[in-house]
């Protein structure tokens, strides 16, 4: 049964190479009880000469740590997720942890198998950005924490449930971006990527609705949208908010709709990067030029929009910071501290509310990282 | 000793409450051995109703695999890694397989750190993208293949190290691009990026040294740039070769430094996505329009790449391919089969060496993929 495969030696040879009791041996390998400083420097000795590697498993029952986190993102080939698991690793390894990270592709059965593997892995704590977009989808989360696993949050919050969470504050920074556009003097924003509805919203009610049953974030900075609309008196024409599936082609498809449109937009908030790309490829297809013709807004900056002809106008997320702050928080719940409010200066709010399912987070923390408008040369009067 | 933690019920807990022996349950939660139906499908359910979860590492121990895939890359926010990862965990999904990723950020510290850590969640192999520049460096790798888990090395190789690679043509390719360069009349040609030399090279043997000791895929590009010179008997101009740190802002300075040269280059080959966001930013700020006064070609498409004024023309690597072939040449390996030559259509060299150290891989396999030069409208002739 089962494969050949060379194994490392056991702790009985390590302790008989080492002229001690398997007991010593054991205690020094697994870092617990008291060994004398000899035999533990006769035991490592023996240890390193024989090639013995500890049994991560032991270590962890017997210190409780095993200086991993894992980390479970969306999707890695996206820029901002490689941002934030640089800021998780940062911080991580400044504590003699590694960071291991497993992408779910927004699937959440993948999310599902990923958690259960890292608590099979016996990871110390677990980093999210759910793909759920509400409560009845997170038993995997509970499982987690019933294991003692602490989470956090990030990117993305999932109303209903309560955990510690490293987010941006997306509404107002689309509320921002929107802002920036009517003061330009805009009065038909089309909007980029809107909720995956399939029928085409007729009423700001179908969209406000599906913004609540969206994932948290694409939510959010519609509700941004439409809050500047609003607070600008301008009109909603659901006709200019993209609706359906979430990928560049989409997104191309959806702007060269509104292209053709008897009144067409004038400027676009593009909220993801995919979302900007299909949207400059529909307008240079569309023989539509920058900013003359279109103004249009990002999310999410890269060292690509700024060498754009015109350089583009994008909102930076802090992706560094929120994975740097999203790993001291889960490093706090680990060292076992409580994990309250000590950032002055970011947009925190923490919650007294107890979490459901495990004492052992009797409270949790928010955190709101502010985003950026980096304004450049891809917003102008419209023409 | 160590924290509390809540622990799931053991083997004997889930054998009570099934009615059967402790060694049924175990045999039907390990995977192993023979169990009648009717046990099997009591244990399952006595252990799903107390929430029993299979420890990974027992499970590995009795049936030799743990369905874990380690992937070692040198930095996930390079969309280059984010699109290799992205092919791995396609191909591993399929297989019932997690692809647990960890960055090393181009620290052969780290990537020493991140193997030891694979090796003790015991995965049952690992694809590594390996900043290891010589097979002194190594060891880390003798000790996972000492554990007997098979390694594939993806996107560079190890001179001096025979292991299962997937990797591009990395030559040929870089060749390819400065030939296009050289077609459109361009007789002085800048290379973004050259080694990470401090001192600057004075002749042609200063950078094939620096070639040769550089990450292999670097000294590659090097070198298939150094050939398209030669092949057009082109005098190579050492000033026309960035050298020193690998980063955006120090590729901007050196763009800089030879826009300042009595006779500038008119053109641009850049080897990485870095190299040329640095360049493109270097031109701007230079005055200096594409492709009118600077003809450019980069390395590793993106959907930025098509959008840009003008759009441009680049080596694309086939990233999920990459990511693909490793994983399917792992699983293989896992599977225990010769990782013996399978595709056609690719050019595949397998080597019959013996590698040194563990006679469980008698042969090795290495794939090396083609890139394809996509022409856009960066390449002009020189004004």
């Amino acid at each position: 049964m089962g494969k050949a495969r060379s194994s490392s030696p056991t702790i009985s040879e390590v302790a008989a190479a080492a002229g001690v009791g398997r007991a010593t041996a054991a205690r020094t390998l697994g870092g617990y009880g008291y060994v004398s400083t000899e035999a533990r420097l006769r035991v490592l000795a023996a240890a390193e000469g024989l090639g013995y590697r500890a049994n991560q498993l032991a270590r962890s029952v017997s210190t409780g740590i095993s200086h991993t986190l894992g980390v479970v993102v969306a999707d890695i080939s996206n820029p901002f997720f490689g941002g934030v698991v640089r800021g998780v690793s940062e911080v991580a390894s400044a504590r003699g942890f590694d960071a291991l990270v497993i992408s779910t592709y927004e699937h959440l059965e993948d999310e599902i198998a990923a958690v259960n593997v890292l608590v099979d892995k016996r990871v110390d704590g677990i980093i999210l950005s759910s793909a759920a977009c509400d409560a009845a989808s997170t038993a995997h989360l509970q499982l987690a924490r019933d294991q003692g696993i602490p989470l956090v949050l990030l990117d993305r919050l999932i109303p209903g449930v309560e955990l510690d969470a490293v987010v941006i504050d997306n509404r107002a920074a689309a509320r921002a971006a929107t802002e920036q556009l009517v003061a330009a003097g805009h009065t038909r924003i089309g909007f980029v990527w809107g909720p995956p509805m399939v029928e085409r919203p007729r009423f700001r009610r179908d969209l406000v609705d599906a913004a609540a049953r969206n994932l948290w974030s694409d939510g959010e900075r519609l509700m941004g949208y439409l809050d500047a609309l609003d607070d600008s008196g301008l009109p909603l024409d659901p006709e200019l908010v993209s609706v359906g599936e979430k990928t560049e082609s989409h997104a191309y498809d959806e702007v060269t709709r509104m292209l053709a449109l008897d009144t067409p937009p004038t400027a676009f908030f593009c909220t993801e990067t995919d979302a900007l790309t299909g949207t400059l490829h529909a307008l240079r297809d569309g023989g539509v030029p920058i900013p003359s013709r279109a103004s249009v807004i990002g999310f999410d900056d890269s060292s690509w929009a700024a060498v754009m002809e015109p350089p583009l106008t994008m909102v930076e997320q802090p992706m560094l910071e929120l994975g740097r702050r999203a790993a001291e928080l889960l490093l706090r719940r680990i060292d076992g501290e409580d994990a309250d409010p000590e950032g002055s200066g970011s947009n925190e709010s923490s919650g007294s509310n107890e979490s459901s399912g495990s004492s052992r987070h009797g409270e949790y923390t928010q955190l709101e990282l502010p985003a950026r408008l980096v304004e450049r040369a891809s917003v102008a009067a419209p023409h």
